[in-house]
Parts: structure tokens; C-alpha cells; sequence
């Protein structure tokens, strides 16, 4: 039934998670999804970072990274060539019921293999707006959290559509990122993208990108966005750890003429896996 | 491990979740706590209304709600005079990775049964105002879905606390609901209760209310309401399917003096199950 290649919880093998467990009831977690490619972990400690960030700024009290990376170790010799991880942290099972943590909870660890699609672009994508917009919690952006329904609402509009992916405002009307992916713009040769300070995820690759902007020399910054200022960019791109940098060819009725840059990000990203 | 006193995974008994359920990924379900008092399921048909709703709203095609209703009833007859039922229906396992539903889902029904403490509140309780602003989304707002964080994080602020709830305003600034409860004021003989259309559970309890303002003949309304029209207010009370309707004694350091409307709906709902 499940599309899974395997499933470990507390690095034993499982397709069933305990009914009580507080990511059921409350989406009470977090997780990331790592590109596995010929046996290695891409940017794992990029993931692991956020992660524990995740755990902290919802003060899940997660110590067991080493156990964690054990246990992606050994299901990444399990998995083939290119395969995806899923890894998930939950603040555990709940002692009793009700949204407050008591603090006692013991905290679980989900690994998961998933099928990977090749990913190839040519040409980049075509992206549309959103008819939804997201919510603002501060308390909440940033981290790679469980709550994903306005994701769920997102990607569901979406796949209505031909577009690749749907770029997502929030409810003050700036522009945050995609339903599955961050967006940048490139304007007089600096790379821009939007905070992620009221809401969105901050990708590992949005991190990477902005990195290596660093090695590049190429000038970049996080600024609130409008979607007018994406539009008048020189080009646009979009990222996440799966499918790396991919040029943004249109958004809507808009297209972009050029992905120089984009390009030459991409080149020097898909060789790195650290 | 679990609190809990039973638990039925589409009417069987089971203490696991299949991993792959899209609700411990995406918090992708909805769900409904209903009193148990003396082997019935306080409003039963208006939890199943919203849970209904709820499913519409996420676009999950539930469609086993004579199932669930057999469910629930096998469940309350191993249940002791007084006890929680918390149902959960999820969209069901995942056919893929990705937030996207493929549409072929299977919605899982959850059935478990918890202890009930006694609730009383002589002389009413006292509320303080969170810190945390929710997050505005439209297509979220009103039912209960499984994306609680806010309220997590809430409830742990509340914890540290000597306060009995936490009102909380949207990131607009108005006041919505409390972290685990709706929130009424009475001005000038008139019920108030905070419109629930940007973010907040449009509780059951709260619909009650509504309801039987109309049926003892005390106009009541839904307004955008800020925190200083609370405390502007003659009284104030919060409501929720446990608690029932429960007068406010005082939010942080303001005190309300009246509370002869919030006992007369306590006493007249008091005895009403439908």
C-alpha cells in the first residue's frame, strides 16, 4: 500500500507509529526530506542543523542526533543509487491528553526511503500565483515543521494547473516562497529572496544558494518582496534540495528573457555535497 | 505508555497508525473531542457536522460517517460514566511523497477514549493574554484540523503560568478565541463572541451558545472585536465542549464584576445533550 522502499522508528523497523504519538495529533514535529545520491546523504548537515533548530524553537527536547544519524546511515545502505530521505522528529507520545507538552515526553525519530524521479528542466519552469495566501506566525517560520495543510491546500490548487509550482504570498501580500520550493530574483547582478521571517520554510538549498553566492563573489540578500519586484527582476529561479536550482522561465503571464546567473549557480552547486 | 483507555483504528483495535498516514506527515485530518456523560456523546450531531465540514473544507472524501457513528457508540459502551471521546478522521495513507493528495486516498478513522476530570469553576476563571499571534488563513479558519501548533505552543506558554487559558489575537491584532477555548462578552444585555473567518475553531460549544442565545431570546452577534472592547465589556466568558460555558473572573489586571448572563447559559445548556 505504502509507496515507501522502508520505514524505521527509533532505527527499528516499522510501518506503524503509535496512535497516541503527538505528530498525529497536533502535527506536532518536524522533519526534512534529503536527496540520497550513490549512497550518500546530500547536504546532511545542512538538514540536521535545521532540524535541531526545528526541535528547539519548538522546544522539543531532542538529543539524540548520534542515534539519528546512525540510523539514516543504515537505511542509506539499504536504499538504491538515487532514493529520497525522509527523516521525521516528533515530540513523542502525549502522557495525556491535551496540546500542552508536560515535558516528559520522549521524543521519535522516522526515517523513510521514498522512489526518486529524475529531475531535469530544460529550459526552466512555469510557475503561477497562488490564489491562497499564508498565515503569519514568526513562532513558526523558518523550521521545517509538521503543520503543512496550507502546503497540502497549495500543491492540491496546484495540480489543477499545468504549471511546475505555485509561488505563495503571505497575508500581508509579500512574496515568500513556492508550496514546495524557495524563490530568488536577480536583479543588477544581486541575488535576492524573501525573508523568511513571518512564514515559509527556509530551504537547506536557499541557504546553499545564498552560501555560495558567498564563494561566487556574487552579491546577495534576504528583503521583503513584492511581486511586482519579481516581476521586474532580470530573472528568477526556484530551489529546494531536490531539484536544486531550476530557472524560472514565466510566472503567469509574465515570462523572464535570461538565467545567466541561475545557471551558473546551478553548474556550481550540483557537484557540492557538503 | 498511552493515557489513553482504548483506541479503534476503523473499528479495530489498535494502538498504531500506518507511517505513512498523511496525518503524521502533514498533519492532514481533522478531528473532534466529544463528552462522554453517562454512556452519550454530548452533541454528538454537532461535532459530526463540523468534523463533516471540516473534511469538505480539505477536500478529504469521507465518506463513512455511518461508519465512524457505529464507532463511536461501540467505543462509549466499554467507556465509564464520564470520559472523553477524541475522534480523528486523516485523508489516509500516502500513494506518493509530495503535500499534493493523488485523490485515491482512503480516510482513516481514529476512535479513542480518555479519562474526564471533573470540571468546576466556582467564582470563574482567570484568563491572561498570550503573546503568540495566530497566523491568518481563511481556508483554515473555524474547523478543526490537525495542524495545532499554535495552540501547542499557546498552551505551553499558559503552562508557565498560574492563568486558567490564553486569549490570543490574530496578526492583525484582533481578539479571536483562547488556546483551547472560544470567548464571549456581554455588552449591554447583548452576547458578543469574535468572528471565527481569518484563523480559530469555531468551537461546538461556541455554536451552542449562539444557538440558544436565540432559543431564550438574548440577541448575540459575530464581530471583529479588539481586546479593548473585552475589557470595555459588562462580562465575559469562555466556552468549550468540555468546559462547557465558564464565567471570566479577570484577564491579567482587569476584572470583570457581573457574570449573570455566562450562569444563566451555564444553567440553561448544563442539561441539554443535543
Amino acid at each position: 500500500m505504502s509507496a515507501a522502499l522502508g520505514c524505521w522508528i527509533n532505527g527499528v523497523s516499522a510501518d506503524a507509529l503509535p496512535a497516541d504519538d503527538r505528530a498525529v495529533h497536533y502535527g506536532d514535529g518536524v522533519f526534512e526530506t534529503i536527496v540520497v545520491h550513490t549512497g550518500r546523504p546530500r547536504f546532511l548537515e545542512a538538514h540536521l542543523a535545521r532540524l535541531s533548530l526545528g526541535c528547539t524553537r519548538l522546544a522539543i527536547p531532542f538529543t539524540a542526533l548520534a542515534e539519528l544519524r546512525e540510523e539514516i546511515a543504515a537505511a542509506i545502505a539499504q536504499a538504491p543509487p538515487r532514493a529520497i530521505l525522509k527523516t521525521i522528529v516528533t515530540r513523542g507520545s502525549a502522557a495525556r491528553r491535551g496540546y500542552a507538552p508536560d515535558g516528559t515526553e520522549s521524543p521519535r525519530r522516522l526515517v523513510s526511503l521514498w522512489p526518486s524521479a529524475d529531475v531535469d528542466f530544460p529550459g526552466g519552469v512555469e510557475l503561477r500565483v497562488a490564489t491562497m495566501r499564508l498565515g503569519e506566525n514568526p513562532l513558526l517560520a523558518g523550521i521545517k515543521h509538521l503543520n503543512r495543510l496550507e502546503n497540502v491546500l497549495a500543491a492540491a490548487e496546484l495540480s489543477k494547473t499545468d504549471a511546475f509550482e505555485s509561488l505563495l504570498l503571505d497575508s500581508s501580500g509579500s512574496l515568500v516562497c513556492g508550496s514546495m520550493s524557495n524563490v530568488f530574483l536577480v536583479r543588477e547582478g544581486q541575488v535576492v529572496t524573501p525573508r523568511i521571517d513571518r512564514c515559509g520554510v527556509a530551504g537547506v538549498m536557499r541557504g546553499i544558494v545564498l552560501r555560495e553566492c558567498g564563494v561566487l563573489g556574487i552579491h546577495s540578500l534576504e528583503a521583503r518582496l513584492s511581486l511586482e519586484e519579481l516581476f521586474a527582476a532580470d530573472e528568477a529561479f526556484i530551489t529546494n534540495a531536490r531539484i536544486g536550482v531550476v530557472p524560472v522561465r514565466r510566472v503567469g503571464e509574465h515570462s523572464f528573457g535570461m538565467n545567466k546567473l541561475a545557471l551558473r549557480l546551478s553548474a556550481h552547486i550540483e557537484p557540492l555535497d557538503a
